[in-house]
């Protein structure tokens, strides 16, 4: 049974989750992906019985679906747990509820995020904003996070396209810092930092790769990593779940265009993509702006990166956004 | 040249490194690790013109040098550059001044840090002290970060046995967040919180890994990853600078053990070593308590992992801790 447990020194959570050692590949190995397997996907159309039963599915016409959400056969987290908190001595615990959900992106084998047209992605974050709706009805959970591992470096362990949900019991870390930092700027300013970021990267132009209409991608003032760029729709608006139809076509449009682009200029990375919103079932508020962040994997994390909890990014992002303009798609 | 930024939400800072790019190998490829290339390894006998030259270096009677430290050839700072802070908008950076020192271990090209003897191993951490001093005498830095990355995964570019050296003028995040973890629990309790949990853990028994006179190595709680393990000494320390020989010895030998165990559990698995310790020239005090953390490289930080800021662990501290106390080396 999956658990969490905090560190007794600093403010960090821990998912205990045995059975996520069962996953196939789930121990890094220097084997390459593979295309093939089609015959066993279990996410390919014919395979249905290979995964739980879905809990959403999209059809466009008689052709059978076009996107379905599964719960996670590995799950991190589970919702049939009872939720139980434990301390004992210095060691503080509780019970790991949550749910962890795969939404497949695509019927097809062979088709990658990027080669989705726009349309399809904006019906992925469509699928991720209803199963968020559905989940945050179960009050013990706090938090959502959305994200998609892309090839075998990221993580993935299969090849058909695929992100994920994690419910949460607790509000991330790398969430929670956000709203603290942005809602220390509001009580001093009374401004949206991030809209506020958006302001000065438009004004100074150096750090954005594409500006839509709706959504604006850039790479980042202290990217972690080479090419970290993250996208936001110019729309403020604190939670995703709300975000209306062309708010979420903008940034499926953006993103599109930035993951073709990456393709091209970095020869298909691997990648981490993971969405950014407020906790579960809070009022919408003028501090906290949604958005995207896609990491791709291009360096190791290493002992550096562990021991201090600092980056090293050997790309300033000045020129890993230049080459993102000029790359053409 | 190198800079630090600091994103302008979270408390976190970056260094950005762009000559770090001119690395060999240091962007991820799935190349296998290599024992050859003695010849045009810059590390072995005979190649010392292809190091910076040597800010320390260990004999053994005539046979020439046992152990160097020479600057990084690819630093993440520099020492020879002006301190400076600037702001512009909602951005700030300040100039990337620290220094980069690489410690080669041996003179043996194919021996790994756990082939080594246990007293060669204290050699390793007693010229740690010695750069550490040496470098402590610059008030612009503020702490030092000792680490070991063994092996490709881990994003070691060279397989000459070697650790390095990266003094800052901050106090890394990961280090900030247990000085306050600890300070707090010294204030509400008077005592050493590392201490409290070393009695705990050996109180237990369940996640201790090894017991020495001088030393304790044990599986933490809250482990982020498998078989993360930390070691250490039994006396209470604040700093490492000025732990003495038998403290030194203790831990290098816990450590030697530990490796062997590792390397028979898990395969010789790549791994990160780090060094945690109160930042630089701080008088000694009760409440912080020195210690190295290793992480054995078994599963890939994925999308989650970096969207959240937490860690998904499929191994339990206390079967880690179990497998290696039953592992005979």
């Amino acid at each position: 049974m999956p658990q969490l447990r905090k560190d007794p020194v600093v403010d960090r959570w821990v998912i205990i989750a045995p059975e996520r050692a069962d996953r196939p590949n789930a121990i890094l190995r220097a084997t390459p992906e593979r295309e093939g397997e089609r015959e066993s996907c279990p996410f390919c159309p014919g395979n249905e019985a290979m995964t739980p039963p879905q809990v959403l599915a999209q059809h466009m016409g008689d052709d059978g679906w076009t996107l379905r959400v599964v719960p996670n056969r590995y799950p991190a987290l589970r919702t049939e747990i009872q939720m139980s908190r434990e301390g004992r001595g210095l060691f503080d615990s509780m019970a790991g509820v949550g749910a962890h959900e795969v939404v497949i992106e695509t019927r097809d084998h062979s088709l990658t995020l990027s080669d989705l047209p726009a349309a399809q992605i904006e019906n992925i974050l469509r699928a991720w904003q209803e199963r968020m709706a559905d989940l945050s009805r179960d009050i013990r959970l706090k938090s959502i996070l959305a994200f998609k591992n892309h090839g075998q470096p990221a993580g993935a362990t299969l090849f058909h396209a695929h992100s994920q949900l994690v419910a949460l019991p607790l509000v991330p870390p790398a969430v929670g810092e956000e709203l603290r930092g942005s809602r220390k700027h509001f009580e001093e300013k009374e401004r949206c930092i991030y809209c506020d970021v958006l302001a000065q990267e438009l004004r100074e132009k150096e750090r954005v790769v594409l500006e839509a209409e709706g959504a604006v991608a850039l790479a980042p003032w202290a990217a972690r990593s080479p090419f970290e760029t993250w996208i936001f729709p110019r729309r403020h608006r604190s939670s995703f779940e709300s975000a209306e139809a062309p708010e979420l076509r903008a940034v499926a449009e953006t993103l599109r265009t930035l993951l073709r682009k990456m393709d091209v200029a970095l020869e298909k990375p691997a990648y981490s993509l993971y969405l950014h919103t407020m906790p579960l079932r809070e009022q919408p508020n003028d501090w906290y702006h949604w958005h995207l962040e896609l990491k791709p994997l291009l360096t190791l994390q290493a002992g550096f990166e562990w021991g201090s909890g600092c980056s090293i990014n050997p790309t300033p992002p000045e020129e890993a956004a230049g080459f993102l303009r000029q790359t053409e798609v």
